[in-house]
């Protein structure tokens, strides 16, 4: 029997990747495309279509090769039902059927759920949550994304809409958030705010990337300002860990990239405010996939849900 | 066949209460003891043994017309394991293995959680939770304990220990905790906070049911303690809602008393402060069961964990 593949899509607000992966899930072919050359929904999924021909078509194997197709997406979805909500950064994807409307073009089986939800799922299965019953994943950047993993599956709440670890209050005052929220995390240490707190004591611009370097030098200015992000993304997890009683908690994205002066920080924090037996039980672990964590969850995705496929 | 009942013991830091119930979950017989007149653990094990010969005696049944004996009890404990880990109020209970010991002086099969966990399943299968797939239930007392309902069970996390609302922290900097946090949500509105807070407004000392009282007719002090203690309690419920998406929150204790001025703020502060799909989904109600709800609880307990039982 011919060996199979999976492609698994992430859609972000500024790439849209697109790849072909295997059932051990190694990515074997990627193409990264600019997002905004697609805005309209009918030229994205034209896009997608003809991205994944080409793929196939590179590697010389058959659409009959293809398990299916995984699509990460960055906003509200109904991955039982295959529905998209709404993109908060792309307009015009208003209650979009989209695995329907993928399903008939590509013909090919097709699943999607939104990128947190994803990169969590990859990070539990062959990741920094693996063997983990209870973990929560966050993705620190624009955003500040999450999914929680309860008995080793995504956890997704009433409405698809679980996991914003990013929009836990850490004062009871505090900035306004994007989401209309008040003194949300995201509204702290979201990249924006990051680098708003950056330019005023540099007094330059200055990127997530130079004031890592930074701190790993020893800069004291820049060292601060991570202790900061770490003291207020700890105060979240000491509640998120209070509450869920996790045995892990795995932290990637842009600012994870700190590296030890984020972490540590944020293990110190939540050994002194957590309770005792959470506290003390809990692991602090940085994100083992990187940037391909939304393709590689994607392709996990499809694979548990056709669990009796012959391959 | 004759009738069953179930034995269900809820432990408190002040009462004791043992219960014959039956299978409709309705209380038949109660005795309410001080725990403070038995305060080692031999001679608590000894009165429970007796009052429980006592209650099928005075109801003129047979041993074995009980199901098995259910405990709510005041502290961490492994609940498949039978084990008492310790309890924060009452000393000389460090692992214990309590359902062994107690299974084999009353002959009877014994199970065990702790208190929040058994309110929030009594509610969930009798209460103001029922049907509810994804429920939080939160006691608002001396201290604030919390249980979370996920696909309609108690979620333990890793270590039994998860679902402590009440160690939420809602501000970066703020009092110190019990449980050596800071600025966790107990630590403003544990019954003794909201007492200190009308102790200095009133001159004096004022109960939570005068409290309550004077908020319903209007006492402009007494209102804006209730509301503030509304609003903190929203501000950790806001994180609790964006994170777990729950169905139904569901708020029971002496605080709860307080009623509309409580829950109307409540619901105010969430639909302000919480994400839009997760906010306007959630509803937030008051418990339904009162002071039996551990006792109820804990009869449930016995009876779905004998599922086979000839009754």
């Amino acid at each position: 029997m011919p060996e199979k593949f999976i492609i698994a899509i992430d859609l972000g607000g500024t790439n849209l990747k697109i790849a072909l992966i295997d059932l051990g899930y190694r990515i074997i072919n990627k193409v990264s495309l600019n997002t905004r050359k697609f805005l309209k929904k009918k030229e994205l999924i034209a896009a997608i279509n003809s991205y994944i021909a080409e793929l196939i078509k590179q590697k010389r194997i058959s659409k009959r090769d293809i398990l299916g197709v995984g699509l990460g997406l960055p906003g509200p979805v109904d991955a039982a039902k295959g529905l998209v909500h709404f993109f908060p950064n792309l307009p015009g994807w208003k209650n979009v059927k989209l695995k329907q409307i993928l399903e008939k073009i590509t013909r090919l089986p097709v699943f999607l759920d939104n990128d947190a939800n994803l990169m969590s799922l990859a990070e539990a299965r062959v990741g920094a949550a693996k063997g983990a019953r209870y973990a929560v994943c966050l993705t620190l950047g624009t955003g500040v994304g999450g999914g929680i993993i309860i008995e080793k599956n995504i956890y997704r709440g009433a409405n698809n809409a679980s996991g914003e670890i990013g929009h836990i209050p850490i004062n009871e005052k505090g900035p306004r958030c994007n989401c209309s929220g008040i003194a949300c995390l995201e509204a702290y240490i979201g990249n924006n705010s990051i680098g708003r707190q950056a330019k005023k004591l540099f007094k330059r611009n200055i990127s997530l990337e130079e004031l890592s370097a930074l701190a790993k030098k020893g800069n004291s200015k820049a060292l601060n300002i991570w202790q900061g992000v770490a003291e207020k993304l700890a105060v979240a997890l000491v509640g998120v860990v209070n509450l869920l009683n996790p045995d892990r908690i795995v932290i990637g994205g842009g600012v994870a990239g700190a590296g030890s002066v984020l972490f540590d920080k944020v293990r110190e924090v939540i050994k002194k405010r957590a309770m005792y037996v959470q506290g003390r039980h809990v692991r602090i672990l940085k994100a083992r996939l990187g940037n391909d964590a939304g393709l590689i969850g994607a392709a996990i995705m499809v694979r548990e849900n056709i669990p009796n496929a012959k391959y």
